[in-house]
């Protein structure tokens, strides 16, 4: 039976801040990212979503971060090789001890915001990460771009030994030559929960579907990534699952 | 042949700001407390720390500490038993992905400053702190005051089934009482190399020594602390390493 | 014509994390107390909330802490009087300089959290804070508690020349000798809308209610506070000032 | 009689770490530039280093930053105009504060590190930063760099209305076409105090001296920077006085 793996970005509440409904939206997933304290996520926020997510038996991944929590780890920022490095290793060893709690092992890696932005283009941010990704444990695989844009990231990846899991999109739209559209761009992103997930149905079927600007285009993509933090999520990854179910695709971590 | 263990908080620098010569400190140690982030150290300093210790085969502990990096620990914090649960696993595991980097392993915990000081006389917070330790790896051992005021701590460790270092400061004095002599007591810190040093070679052997009030009192510690942020701290770990030889004591992590 | 002043805690969002819906809230508010960054908002979020305040004519008053982010300034710090004397004068400052922009001038200060709970017991921190206050600006009147308990505070205050604001709570429970109800009291946290409403008819009117033991209280109130961080405080705002226009009583500041 | 300012970065302990020794120091200054708390500096070390700077009657600008505190405000982060907008007025605003204490104003700004940088290079930065220094006090100058790349800015603070205070670095080597060499190039750090202080001299004086690449420059500055953060600033500081003074060139604030 053909499998596909839905995954949010979580654990990004901190403090007394709260974001997302993790209790409503982890039902439709099959795996979550959880924020490591960068650009989100506190001891105990992380170890609530932690507990949520080992009791729904979701894969739990680390969603290492530029240290940048005012700017929630969206802006650029011009480290050097060592620091991220370090970075890197302290996120994914920090969330780790959660997961010990609860007798498991970290599943994947995804960077989040600039960060992964960033690693499809500076080759040394990369490399950097990558390494450390490797370092901490060469099985954790590494979530990036099903798109023209992560082949640079896919070649590093190789080089090192680490694997790679190829992310999509359902609620995004992309071009004709595989690049995501710029959010920018108008109609770049669904809305409609029935639109996204007929697109999901396809990307998990490897078919072609209409790229923004006009022509087609067939993603090869392990996972599908839900944005958690709207009001509709929930909606959207039910329908999502719905629309999965009836096309006989598995909802099942990589 | 006897032996004592010497260690020394380190680990302390953050980002731009430096704090101790540890290269000129460590070859006197056999034991190390490192920051985790909390009140110190940031990812690429720890891991500097890290390394110099290792290659200098010294036993490597985590220094957890209350959130405050601007205070430096040293200020009670209210936190509930869930928070200083979650917080103490977050800063071991953190550490430990940089002990893994050099395939070792985390030897002991020693809480940092005023976290240290308030599980000596609040149960609740001390049992959140040895429950989080015991839960991350119930090998590891707590480093706790070795003296009067020392005796809650050591029950809710006996009780939780984690096994207790006591420490002893051979630049403090000591009351008639075993208590430590308050700071804000003339002549409480002892400053004079030659005799911290002689001060504890008497630690080491379990011998009595004078206390500043005037009676006599005895120790029992397994491990001597030695304050390392101080410009003369390599000098005073200097001259108790000789005594201590002299004394045929050998420097040894416990 | 009778009047009281409505405020509410506010500017309590951090980068991403949003808190309370200001736009919809603030328009049933006489005041507001802004956070000035130690437990929450940012400047960029601050200078929000400052131009939505000034656009809507509040008061507009500083809502100082102490520095603790992931405890949104609701546990007791050790601070010493030297810390949080310059700890208040930067946020002060801080939230001025969003005010300038504005032609206005901070209108109170209200201390956040921990912080105001811890002044009116600790007579060291409360000197601190109110000396802070009067040196940054002698004219700027503080926020405090219009209950028993209150009156150490209040004497201080006075020895300084510092102007006091009585403030009470609608939505709390009192006891008959004065002070606020404990929240782990059953009941002491009112939740409707129109009981809220009536009881700050009758806080406004200096009118005796029923304390939640069964006597009789009156509290001379010059500001009642709205908690502005739940779902439903536009409702609950709207009822109480509907509540006071049909008793006469204007909404306006102090 | 001519003149110069000589100033220097200060401010920048944080908590229980200090940087600089700025009592050994700032007697050979004009003028300060003082972190306000997103690159270094605590409300209480700030407070300290102002109140020295007023002991001494030096004129105390701003020295803001990117919000980088383990990265000390030195690594490029991509933040939008309305970010950087808000963050100099909290940090202007913030520092003010302790000099109301002082009955005195902010003298200038010079923004730090990666924000200083980018700043000669990144227009819409430029603008947001230049804008946000005139409306917080319109009167304050603004201080950049005094060599080839600095015309931009130059026009951008023109263009606002903005004073332009032109900053020479004595220990820095420049180049033929007037850049400042790159740190990578060898050579390019003066350490010597007396070739500083000669160096300090010619560009008080306005008179060529010889660049990196062998050719001739003249810098028009107004203010010479030390840096205050090695361990011999104070001994360049003291030589680059005795040079000015022999040369008939008093040392005053612009």
């Amino acid at each position: 039976m053909a499998f596909i793996d839905i995954n949010a970005d979580a654990g990004e509440s901190f403090g007394n801040w709260q974001l997302a409904n993790e209790a409503e939206l982890f039902p439709y997933l099959s795996s979550v990212n959880l924020a490591c304290g960068f650009h989100a996520g506190d001891p105990i926020n992380i170890f609530k979503s932690v507990a949520l997510a080992s009791d729904l038996n979701l894969a739990i991944g680390a969603h290492p971060s530029f240290n940048d929590l005012v700017g929630f780890g969206r802006r650029l920022m011009a480290v050097s090789s060592a620091e991220i490095y370090a970075d890197v290793i302290y996120q994914l060893a920090a969330l780790a001890g959660f997961l010990k709690l609860k007798n498991i092992k970290t599943h994947h890696v995804k960077p989040h915001g600039a960060l992964y932005q960033a690693m499809l283009v500076d080759e040394k941010l990369a490399i950097a990460v990558a390494q450390a990704i490797y370092d901490f444990d060469k099985d954790l695989p590494l979530v990036t771009l099903a798109a023209s844009g992560g082949e640079q990231m896919l070649r590093i990846a190789e080089n090192i030994g680490l694997r790679v899991i190829a992310e999509a999109f359902p609620d995004r739209e992309y071009l004709a030559n595989g690049l995501l559209a710029p959010r920018t761009m108008a109609g770049a992103v669904l809305n409609e929960p029935s639109k996204i997930a007929k697109r999901a149905v396809l990307m998990a079927e490897g078919k072609a579907f209409t790229s923004l600007d006009g022509g087609e285009i067939i993603l090869k993509a392990d996972t599908l990534c839900i944005h958690g933090d709207n009001s509709n999520s929930a909606t959207t990854a039910k329908a999502i699952k719905l629309a999965l179910n009836n096309a006989g695709i598995e909802i099942k971590a990589f």
